[in-house]
């Protein structure tokens, strides 16, 4: 394992995907591994941490997930622009030679069977919760995160530091096509006064 | 209506939150108006557009939701850093002057009856699709995009323009408490050789 690879505590795992970039899914089955981009990918629960993922019913990474029940999120890199605009839009259907074509690197971690895309900022394990009303109604698959590890470069101390390290290290936010934003730079609102949990 | 507020096509409304900004989430029910804060809401679907949004049970909003089975998922710039944090913060049951001590200005848009937040750079006005499940287990709003509109000066052609708009019309990208990221630079990849509408 990469020496910049850390573990992040589940119950700051939500804070990997919080600000809302575009992840990639990758998943594995009967020695068939598979990687896509999704951009409609949301936390769902801080302890256990769940999330969200939307998988079209045409993906075979959605095929892959549906029989191993497990899948990786993670946050890709502008390093990575190029590799997740092609894992998007390339199909392994059409593509036996996908993941080479689009220069994608696995690796594994111990204790999960699972590819995870080497160059990434973070990776959430998570394992399926079956909800087939959700997944046949509208492609929306919920599962629970049981592992979380960042690049200690960019994720460290349980928050990102983006505006610290090379700018290669920020997360992408697709918008549409080959179309997407870098994160930006770091605001901090003032406290409030009254405060609640509840609003 | 400000002149600046214009209609989204609904095919493209996805396009309004696809870059994972936290939100504002605002309804009514009965003379109550209510809005918080969401860093989880996420794209659900293209045609008709649908959305998700996560809506913990101690929240006001949520039971005006609820209720009135419709709401509005905003977008809120980098000016309204201060709104955005004290709306997420402060809970109207608590603080029963919550929107004026949040500064918040409300707005109507003909044919829905919903508080519209002034100042955001975009609207999507939402009819709530019952899932009691969803709602019980996960706290899961699914919903459909009924109308959309964006303020012309940084969303105009189907697409964000943040790169030539004052910097103070960014998005929000929440993190943890009250830090936030500004969306940040436009990068375009190139184009592969093989495309397919599945990965």
């Amino acid at each position: 394992m990469d020496e910049h690879i850390s573990p992040v505590e589940l119950q700051k795992a939500y804070r990997l995907i919080n600000h809302g970039p575009t992840v990639l899914v990758s998943a594995r089955h009967a020695g068939v591994d598979n990687v896509m981009a999704a951009a409609w990918a949301c936390a769902l629960d801080f302890a256990p941490p769940k999330l969200t993922v939307v998988l079209d019913k045409s993906s075979k990474t959605r095929e892959l997930i549906e029989r191993s029940g497990a899948f990786v999120i993670q946050v890709p890199t502008v390093a990575q622009l190029q590799l997740t605009n092609a894992v998007g839009t390339l199909s392994l259907q059409d593509v036996p030679d996908k993941l080479e074509k689009c220069s994608v690197e696995l690796f594994g971690l111990e204790g999960h069977e699972l590819p995870f895309v080497a160059g990434c900022s973070a990776w959430l394990a998570c394992k399926l919760i079956p909800e087939p009303h959700n997944q046949q109604a509208y492609d929306l698959f919920i599962a629970e995160v049981v592992g979380a590890w960042a690049d200690a470069r960019v994720f460290r101390d349980g928050r990102w530091h983006f505006e610290d390290a090379d700018p290669a290290w920020r997360s992408l936010h697709h918008v549409a096509g080959g179309h997407f934003y870098a994160i930006g730079e770091p605001l901090t609102a003032q406290e409030q006064v009254v405060t609640s949990a509840s609003s």
